[in-house]
């Protein structure tokens, strides 16, 4: 067993000493809830059942049950509900944290010894992956070299992705495996980087000379998924998200969820969205799955791609990128194309979400959802993903059908630059847009994009009612007109967000009837400022009646 | 929904109705089991627990616990262990059950009303496909055409395999379809019929040029499956049969179990073995499954193939077929791939089942457990599937390492004229040597290949003490020395077939503890005759407790 999966598996099993589900009073709290109206509404206690589902909501002046088996002190603490991300990727954020973190080096010796030492503490994984170099910061003046990673690891396989993601640095063992020599060709839209003087490849790949490498890199085998399904809760429910949009689930990462299901170890929802129509048919058969685990995971329905991404100028727009003349990205599926597979799922029952980010693939998503609509009648609760870049003409279609826009507020804060210089004023206007959207009748779903930004739904909050990033800029936020008052981000963070998968009545409120699902945390989220917000701590994550972090006891 | 979902459906429906699991008495019973010892023991009650395990097994003497929540009068009946199938394919039953079945037609009209009838049953199925068919019965003196089954059926395509398995009937649908037209060639080892003085194809396909179809005839889809696994369901627990080894199943099927597991429609015990080792680590991931759905399911480990089958000759035999001078059948695995796929199993403590029919198929497998017996140690229960013909010298290996000899009795009644052809007598001697290998050891557990044979145990165990068939044929039995007496036989099919899939402690036995699987049959199984035996007719069939099949209910 290696360190990592020791250390793991000994934090879940702390979790799994928790109390087991009782009837519980959580008392002497100072409760922030959206009640049954949807408005923000302070309380004093939770009454829990044995089932883990809220049997009463508490105000000062309420008798305490006499009876409850298991009582908690919540020392004045302040208690809102469990946080629900709308779109993540759940593997993709445990994996990740499983690989090497080099993005706080300073130097490529001090690069060079962390390296060595996770080669060590990691004797079992057959390649060493890592991300987050960056030679500028560490004033080494040029890339570092295979050679400089062959001094600490030869035995295997390395590959590090750069900061950015756009080069990667590889051993000798990697380039190897890779059947990568001096006479390999860098292919189009890439380079490979040699050797000063020489055809000899340096160990540096930039842009689409990555792949060559990534082919050969192994999937992760099913006890990777399975810690990486245990980091990514511990790392979710530690930042106080108890349930979570898995966007683009494959069959192996279902399989990961119903093995963590079946042994017990499944502590947060995971509400799955299959990665496209075979996968979403592979896992779920004729139809949605059921709820399963006491609401823990469900087969919802499919998530499909409409365009890429603004930063790669690869969002599909309706005229050319300010930046880019002649540019207007490209839809990554033919009108056709998508309304059949749209069709196929709906005809199924199963849920719609579709990646748009340029305003040429939400017009085109809008106007798919409107067609379909037709066919496909009743509650379909049809999901745009992002809906980033709109055109103002469009965003009034955000209302009809029942769609619903789920978005990602840190988006904003950490792309506003980049946005300013890929679209122009007029589009601007249509840029992350979340009170227009809502205003239209649309319910916002809010999320974090995890692991391309942190989850942190307290940075969400945080921007999302104030439109200013970490540094507080710009000041008064950007197009604050925008920005969403507090209590709506909330519900955006919890009660949207279970309706959004229908999931509301099973959790997302602190209502009678839905399960437990609360926090513990360090400050009232509903006074302290932005960057006030964005500091604050969980102390305790409770899924369904049970405690499943505590910060205590790490 | 179609006539046959809504027979399916009702039928399961009413097993729905059956009572849920209480604190129960079975009384008034005529019990036979194989008690703690492994030895026949009669009794007259079962005390059942409201978690559907037995609580006692009572004799005539014993006091009748008063507060049982449910009594059943057993009237006198004969009461048996459910039995357990050790070698079936559950999804290949079932869908073999929802395709049209011509084998009782006598004439080709009789056929063409059958056909139209069951296109008409079935609206929404996209083809019709069925098998049985015989123009010999029929006294047709020519095969069948295109354009007869066009008459009936010309909205879709048909594909109806001749009895024998050699030959399919197409209509022009189905033609055009997979593209076959008067330029499209014979391939190797196959025929397309013409019709006379033409090259139009006439609608028959021979051999291998059944393929040309096969290759476009649709994939069943879940909703096939999930109907196909309620009919198995149907069919089995219909015959007795309380638990099945799966063998080979696709992640497709182990969806289908799911998903009949989590809404509660799982009602018999499925034991899976994976068809081969990447569907054994998409199912399974790091290691067998749990026990799912109160011991209702469970992935054990895989299924492997060493050689093919005697009929067609792709036994593989350490000397020339008798009957096929220069041919030894073949190896489908080289030695050294055998021992990686046993190797990569084993690792992960997955079991091994592994299909050997010929001789030399048996050697190498024997030799292969040796070695790798060397290092996976501990309790492995390697199994060999079929074990039909073994050197008289290999026999004394199947007592080493817990080899479990996984046999099906009825195949001895059904091949052993097409045996004597196709082995001298030296080799004869090892075929389906029950007897001898329970001898040394090994343990037997009892299947059927269910669907290449009927599932019906009771065919299995009167073939595996008389060594006869249904005629009565050969007098005596053949070679009767290698009969396994009556109680052996019942052990094979309940008690062992546990062992061999590491169930012994939850099913399997009537004693307090295992669950309460057991079956009211109309005779005593002890005594009968073979004949008689054979007819054994199954009036309720009770799995963990509950009430899972009455032939009253029908």
């Amino acid at each position: 067993m290696t360190r990592l999966l020791a250390a793991v598996t000994a934090s879940v099993i702390a979790l799994a000493a928790a109390p087991a589900v009782a009837d519980t009073l959580v008392d002497n709290i100072e409760g922030i809830r959206i009640d049954e109206d949807g408005k923000i509404d302070r309380f004093t206690g939770i009454w829990i059942d044995d089932d883990g589902r809220i049997r009463q909501i508490l105000d000062r002046g309420d008798k305490r049950p006499a009876g409850a088996e298991y009582r908690v002190d919540g020392k004045g603490q302040f208690v809102i509900p469990g946080m629900i991300d709308s779109h993540l990727h759940v593997m993709g954020l445990g994996l990740s944290a499983l690989t090497l973190d080099l993005s706080e080096t300073a130097s490529l010796e001090e690069a060079q010894a962390k390296i060595a030492q996770y080669a060590a503490d990691n004797p079992g994984r057959p390649w060493i992956l890592g991300r987050g170099w960056n030679q500028e910061k560490w004033g080494l003046g040029r890339f570092p070299t295979a050679a400089e990673l062959d001094a600490v690891v030869s035995d295997r396989p390395v590959w590090l992705e750069r900061v950015d993601g756009h080069a990667g640095w590889a051993n000798s063992r990697a380039m190897q495996q890779a059947k990568i020599t001096a006479e390999t060709l860098s292919p189009a839209g890439g380079r490979i980087e040699r050797l000063a003087g020489s055809r000899q490849p340096s160990g540096i790949f930039v842009d689409a000379a990555s792949s060559l490498i990534q082919a050969v890199v192994p999937e992760p085998t099913p006890t990777d998924r399975d810690i990486a399904l245990l980091k990514a809760q511990q790392i979710l429910l530690g930042m106080g998200i108890t349930a979570a949009a898995d966007m683009g689930t494959t069959i192996e990462d279902w399989q990961a969820y119903r093995r963590a299901g079946d042994n017990g170890s499944l502590q947060m929802r995971i509400i799955s969205y299959a990665a496209g129509t075979e996968a979403m048919e592979l896992i779920g058969g004729p139809g949605p799955s059921p709820w399963l685990y006491d609401d823990r995971l469900r087969l919802n329905g499919v998530k499909l791609y409409l365009d890429g991404a603004l930063g790669s100028r690869g969002a599909w727009l309706k005229r050319d990128y300010a930046d880019d003349p002649g540019n207007t990205g490209l839809p990554l599926q033919t009108a056709t194309r998508l309304r059949n597979l749209m069709s196929r799922a709906s005809l199924d029952n199963f849920q719609i979400a579709v990646h748009a980010i340029g305003d040429a693939a939400n017009a085109e998503i809008l106007q798919a959802v409107g067609e379909l609509s037709e066919s496909y009648t009743g509650d379909r609760r049809w999901r745009i993903e992002h809906a980033q870049v709109v055109d103002p003409a469009d965003i009034a279609k955000f209302g009809e059908h029942g769609i619903i826009a789920s978005m990602q507020p840190v988006h904003q804060t950490s792309d506003r630059l980049m946005a300013e210089q890929r679209l122009d004023e007029a589009r601007l206007k249509g840029a992350y847009a979340w009170q227009s959207i809502r205003q239209t009748g649309s319910r916002l779903a809010f999320g974090s994009d995890a692991p391309v930004e942190s989850a942190n739904p307290f940075h969400g909050l945080a921007a999302a009612f104030s439109r200013t990033g970490p540094d507080g800029q710009p000041f008064g936020g950007w197009r604050p007109e925008e920005h969403v008052p507090r209590e709506e981000a909330l519900a955006a963070f919890s009660a949207n967000g279970a309706y959004a998968a229908f999931a509301e009545g099973r959790f997302g409120r602190l209502v009678p009837g839905e399960r437990a699902d609360f926090l513990i945390v360090d400050r009232d989220i509903m006074l302290a400022p932005p960057g006030d917000l964005r500091d604050t701590q969980v102390r305790q994550t409770w899924v369904g009646g049970q405690l499943a972090f505590s910060n205590e006891s790490r």
